[in-house]
């Protein structure tokens, strides 16, 4: 038997277009894939969503380890501006192209190819369970969250999971995950009443008081960072008025700010800090502001031991890298997974993540293969 | 033969739906009483708009009174939101609705009726010009520029014009324009780096920068007005992204500015200033900020003498108010006029211009029409 080419596979996952909360095909594919390998699967869909649930071995074996990944994808944007068809899957000189080669269709690919043939190669005394979601990058609330209630439903379990979203900034190998910062969006309408430019007076334009708003949150610095989280950031992510006459002040002007922080920050605290400034803004300007606010996500951290030890030697003897454990980057679902049981995250370099002409050295997709095949050895050794 | 109904021209007038650049039959109707009354027409057509210039006697005349004035309207709006359709010139209670009943079809309906009773009835050593667009609520290139382009070109003149867009604030005699404020339009496009929330130092988030040109803009005080003018006012009319994606940073943002300037400005002077903050930011940011800027039109001013003279005293006489010499409110296309002859500006109360369930009382065109008479008459007295 052939052993299975994560690179051919990534390159199918990217064919299907997946943009979050389409599946594509994607989830049907794997688990084609993983059902032939004796894999046991379920389709867990719930919300619109579509998710893949995939156990080896014993239901709820005490020696389960598990992978979690997504593969949804974020809209390709300015098409134009692709120098490939974004869900063409073309490789020139060693290079993938796609929407999804690096976040992270090549990550899927990569740990369910390995966990197929460590399978059939070597078959571990335990089980390994892979849950791939089909909403990560949209809301998440029925993607990852409805596979771990599916698991609490039914008596399955992880004993320990590794996510595989892309982790190095720059270089393979360089960077493990043992905690993320919180994310959370706050959208602020500012209200006033509309009215002809000529005679401002009249009027209340909503604009220079979410300008403002904007600019102050913006210039605001939220901390310095602590000892295992980089400093809190704010993106302002939009700011919307959608009027096309330049004789007439808008009746109302929206902006949104995405908030990514660290263990010195909660959802709730900062929430506060939007609505004062909102607060201060809105009786500056004699406006009312409303705000809304979605936390994606609290910060967390899986404090370094045995499975952080155990990625980070495989990752070292495959890639000659000793990685540095890291919290920074994005929110990832392992921000559920660690409700279940202790969570990292390890995958391959994500720096054309969202962007136009996405792309991967295969061989990058080939050495993650093989660090998720060594990490798989190493934990049923 | 009977005197002319300025009501019923009204009515008639706003039963063409003449919205910019429909002609709607607005200047055909005006045709066939103008030219009846012994007035030679010349319909003066470009680029897609229809004008209509109209001469009684002789041409050239040192000794020449002009009115200007437009039948086009402006769009109705939402048509469920009037009590009456917005071109059946509905007559309630001495009120008359309809789009254009106050912008301006009773304004040309006053001045040609005021003109043809006059010829008729006492006929003037001299000549009587209507300059008559329909594009007024437009761009405005092919309206009253038209007109004084067909004029330069054939020998045509006028010694002094009144442009009859409604003036008055509250009360019916109230307000003479003898000027207006430049207006201007600049769009600020600022461009930096797409890229995921997460990451904010890999991408360039060109929305901080934005924000902050704005503030600053909004928070300038051009001037604190002359002693003609209201001192220069500058609105953000819009500020937009487009951005979705609370997890995407940007790459562009586009923001709007509209300025109604004094005489102690140029439009050329502004755009210097504009440039300027845009480049201080641009700097402040390390990001390039486009700037596209419209001119709409110069401040202009016809100081007070002998024709704001006249005007003010036919309006007095008639109505009873002695009105004030302002340079307040939008653009017209005195801003063009100005540049052929001395020119001001009256016409009736405009609180509903441009609104659903405009209307005006036909007492007040009547009046209207009364005060044309009077400023013919002391003209050529
Ligand atoms: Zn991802
Ligand atoms: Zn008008």
């Amino acid at each position: 038997m052939t052993r299975s080419d994560a690179v051919r596979l990534t390159a199918d996952l990217i064919r299907c277009p997946s943009v979050t909360p389409e599946e594509g095909g994607a989830l049907g594919l794997l688990s084609d894939l993983l059902g032939a390998a004796g894999f046991e699967c379920v389709r867990v869909d719930r919300g619109g969503v579509c998710n893949l649930f995939a156990r080896w071995g014993a239901k709820g074996h005490a020696k389960t380890f598990g992978f979690n990944g997504h593969t949804d994808v974020v809209p390709v944007g300015d098409e134009a501006a692709w120098s490939v068809p974004p869900f063409g899957a073309v490789e020139k000189d060693g290079i993938l192209y796609g929407r999804g080669a690096t976040d992270m269709k090549s990550g899927v690919a990569a740990f369910a190819a390995a966990a197929v043939d460590f399978v059939r190669e070597t078959p571990p005394d335990g089980a390994i369970v892979l849950t791939i979601t089909g909403d990560e990058e949209g809301d998440a609330v029925d993607g990852t969250r409805a596979l771990l209630d599916h698991m609490d439903a039914t008596g399955e379990r992880m004993s320990v999971c590794l996510v595989g979203e892309p982790t190095c900034p720059d270089r393979m190998g360089e960077m493990i995950k043992i905690g993320r910062r919180g994310s959370m969006t706050a959208w602020f309408t500012v209200t006033g009443v509309q009215g002809h430019s000529a005679y401002p007076h009249r009027a209340k334009n909503p604009l220079p008081a979410l300008a403002r708003l904007m600019d102050r949150l913006a210039g605001h610095e939220l901390d310095k960072g602590t000892d295992h989280f980089d400093p809190s950031t704010l993106a302002i992510v939009t700011i919307d008025t959608g009027n096309p006459a330049t004789n007439v002040i808008p009746a109302q002007g929206r902006g949104a700010v995405n908030i990514r922080f660290n263990d010195l920050h909660s959802g709730a605290g900062l929430t506060d800090w939007l609505r004062s400034e909102a607060d201060a803004v809105a009786a500056e300007f004699g406006l009312s502001i409303d705000m809304e606010v979605k936390i994606s996500g609290e910060s967390f951290l899986t404090p370094p031991g045995p499975l952080s030890d155990l990625v980070a030697a495989a990752v070292e003897d495959e890639t000659g890298v000793a990685p540095v454990l890291s919290t920074s980057g994005g929110t990832s679902d392992a921000r559920f997974v660690k409700d279940h049981c202790p969570v990292v995250e390890f995958g391959l370099v994500g720096q054309t993540m969202h962007q136009v002409d996405e792309r991967v050295p295969t061989e990058q997709i080939q050495q993650l293969k093989a660090v998720y095949a060594r990490i798989l050895q190493a934990y049923f050794a």
